[in-house]
């Protein structure tokens, strides 16, 4: 198989698993056994030496970090139609909210979990927490997906970033993005991924 | 003009001005005061809640986010050659190291900024400081770029955002560090854009 994600069900690689059954492409799910410290072995370090989940190596191509693993697979199948193509109107708004979970949401939601508060304003990537959420749940409300009636692979990060925050209480569950949650977990996909990380996790 | 960017070149955006330069396109840059607040005013809020830099108006569309700025005007301006082309190769490598720096990059040296250490090892985006620059080192001290033989939009936003945390002490100048920085400064964009930023800052 050409694509191999290394992954753990309860990681940063969540997605990514919903992403490839979205898709619809033949990959293999290599389980990384994060308390068995496996993502310290050197021969996982040699591909990311940060030791950090999702790790994506496509043919030759090693891709890490979460967004770029997600833009990634958009466009190079883009017959799923989860991407807006380059020269589309939405693509700039797509590469926007897709980039804002990386720079704004996530360090937003370590320091809400570290109970810090944000830098100050000229330093901080989000501003404030509720400036922060403020801004991605205005653009799910208008909804019902991040580009209007266009469902992409942003609806896949953030159907799964909002979903494990709200359950960990890092994020409230306003009716707006409970609404969305459910919209995006009740897709086939969604439920795919679940049962088959259930197994992968039943099987290790 | 389609392209205006609202800008600063104390901020975020001062490698966006660069990038407009690489791909010698035409573009208005309208200076944001940031000590006058100019970026808390509601008519610059309605194209960016968060008051952040960059903030790019491209016809009808707004891109904001460092990293999706330039993954949006590299892939825009196709011609300039600042980024593999969907399919090439190269392309996943292009992404993970450009996100890396949103994800990875950034956090990091925020927390650096304010003396705190990094969360534990399974909430930190970049595991530890050390891990996180040595990363980037080997990828730019394989070089003379990024991608290896290639420049690209990666190398824009590296050499900026290396050449001011060096300055500002936040990163270690090290010897490969050093001439990396050197060999961006030295690109007639980047010396193009630190002209027009000097007159902007001059006129204001």
């Amino acid at each position: 198989m050409a694509l191999t994600l290394y992954h753990h069900p309860h990681s940063r690689s969540a997605g990514i698993r919903v992403m490839l059954e979205e898709l619809g492409v033949d990959y293999e799910a290599k389980l990384v056994d994060l308390q068995a410290g496996e993502q310290r072995r050197p021969e996982f370090l040699a591909l990311n030496p940060l030791g950090k989940l999702p790790t994506l190596v496509d043919g030759d191509t090693v891709v890490t970090e979460q967004v770029a693993v997600y833009l990634h697979l958009a466009d190079r199948f883009p017959e799923a139609g989860l991407a807006p193509a380059i020269g589309d109107p939405e693509r700039g708004s797509y590469l926007r909210w897709l980039v804002y979970y990386a720079s704004c949401f996530e360090p937003a939601v370590v320091d809400r979990s570290l109970k810090r508060g944000p830098a100050e304003p000229s330093v901080s990537p989000y501003r404030d927490f509720d400036s922060m959420l403020g801004a991605i749940e205005a653009q799910i409300e208008r909804g019902p997906w991040v580009l209007g009636e266009r469902f992409s692979a942003a609806d896949v990060l953030w159907g799964t970033a909002l979903n494990w925050t709200t359950q960990f209480g890092l994020v409230p569950e306003t009716p707006v993005i409970k609404d969305y949650i459910q919209r995006t977990q009740a897709r086939p996909a969604f439920q795919r991924a679940k049962e088959l990380d259930a197994a992968l996790l039943a099987a290790a």
